[in-house]
């Protein structure tokens, strides 16, 4: 089982790769470094989660491939672009992402705030310039993807997170920043794959209840793998005891799995919550 | 003559503003200070060129005031952004815009950052919502503004700013990095108007070629406004003479004008061009 789940996202996270090495296709200008840096970050490895989402969603519901390999790249390129402002030094000031230098640590701030910014841009172009999308898909992608990233999305995430800085969040307000920091896009991607397949309503419903569980499920698994770091960071750890956070992620995963379990299919994407909740990095 | 261009000016920028309180209207929330810092840019003064130019082309090609408030605002939000980000530290590092302290030193470089993505991000979200624009206007419109506003637009000009930070820019780049930086906004403006407007493809030339002559004619103004100011920065009255350059703002204008001089009730573009080009400050 789970050599089968890390093989359906080693054979995903190829495809997006690939595709965004062609969306960030060299070209000869006057501003390379600028797309360098972008194709850097976009091409930097990691897990894939979120594109995984929106093509296993696509697959569940009988949608186009080509379709979803935009839209799983849309969504990854806003990410990317949230990694490279999160890691600047007025943010969390990182030097290493992914084992490699950050992005402004290779091409200087100035040059990683353009990147993260053009990457964000180029998502909607991206789905706009899309021949596999009817008008109506790519305005419902358009709108959920700077809603679920916006103001009231990722970015109030984000500002929540910068708040918890200065003062120490409560539960709830901790709960909060998850769902939006992190959770906003992973759901933005699960529905993604609903849109690409032209699913009914039920399905964005489940999509959505599986992503929600999943998104939280992730995130204590992540606090629970991060047990014993030095820093003072408000974690659900904070909140909860060790064997209380391992119960929450397993009921997150049971909620994940149920939301989708009835669809004929839906076995990878069964796998791939209680992987994210077994995983042990 | 002067007078009237004025009052239209102020009354597209009351327009505007409103249309922009509306939007970004307070909401209690757990990251108040981001719609805060979000409010401060956008509802800020400026001169609001945009805006004015999509209302006004869509006003000569008879198209809904509804759409085109909603685009125009869309543009301005993509303006506001990009000040904010132009102003952070690692880029100008400024601290007063428009008389007043720029975002970053109002609520921390962090929220300055985040408040610009928001309203990059919710630029589009503006768009899809829109209630008087179709399927068919909004494709058209995320597109066009992901597209001038992006790497190969707006993003690429502040990249090729950056350079000529370390290099001397030729005559030629410096063009580009223009026609970029500022350009490629102006001319989304003016476009954003023939979407409202649903105008026809010779329409939509007219427009390009009009903002793209007030573009460069704007800048040449500034550079000439700017005379004696110390700093070594490169402007056009590197590669060209005062006299030249008076010249040539008076050529753009006059191809401005030229360009949609034929059609009915282009009056108020018509002093809009000469207008800026007549301008003290």
């Amino acid at each position: 089982m789970m050599k089968r789940i890390l093989s359906v996202l080693n054979s995903n996270s190829e495809l997006v790769s690939a595709e965004l090495e062609a969306i960030l296709g060299s070209k000869d200008s006057d501003y390379a470094v600028l797309l360098d840096s972008m194709r850097y970050s976009a091409l930097g490895g990691g897990k894939r989660i979120r594109p995984t989402l929106t093509l296993e969603f696509s697959r569940l519901h009988g949608g186009s491939e080509r379709a979803a390999l935009t839209l799983a790249a849309a969504v990854e390129m806003v990410h990317t672009y949230s990694l490279i402002h999160d890691d600047l030094p007025c943010m969390d000031n990182d030097d290493v992402r992914r084992g490699k230098p950050t992005n402004h640590k290779v091409y200087g701030e100035a040059t990683a705030l353009l990147a993260g910014d053009a990457l964000l841009t180029m998502a909607f172009s991206v789905i706009c310039q899309s021949e596999a999308l009817s008008d109506t898909q790519k305005v419902k992608a358009v709108r959920l993807l700077s809603e679920y990233a916006g103001a009231n999305g990722m970015i109030g995430g984000q500002q929540i997170d910068l708040i918890g800085e200065k003062k120490r969040l409560t539960e709830k307000e901790h709960k909060k920043m998850n769902t939006l920091k992190t959770g906003a896009l992973i759901r933005c991607a699960a529905l993604f794959g609903c849109i690409a397949a032209e699913a009914d309503e039920a399905a964005f419903s489940a999509a959505e209840r599986y992503a929600e569980n999943i998104g939280l499920a992730f995130q204590v698994t992540d606090d629970l793998l991060d047990i014993g770091e030095e820093d003072e960071k408000t974690t659900y750890l904070t909140f909860m005891t060790e064997e209380r956070a391992r119960r929450y992620a397993s009921e997150l995963t049971d909620g994940a799995v149920n939301a989708i379990k009835d669809y004929e299919g839906s076995e990878t994407l069964i796998s791939l919550a209680r992987f994210l909740r077994d995983r042990q990095v």
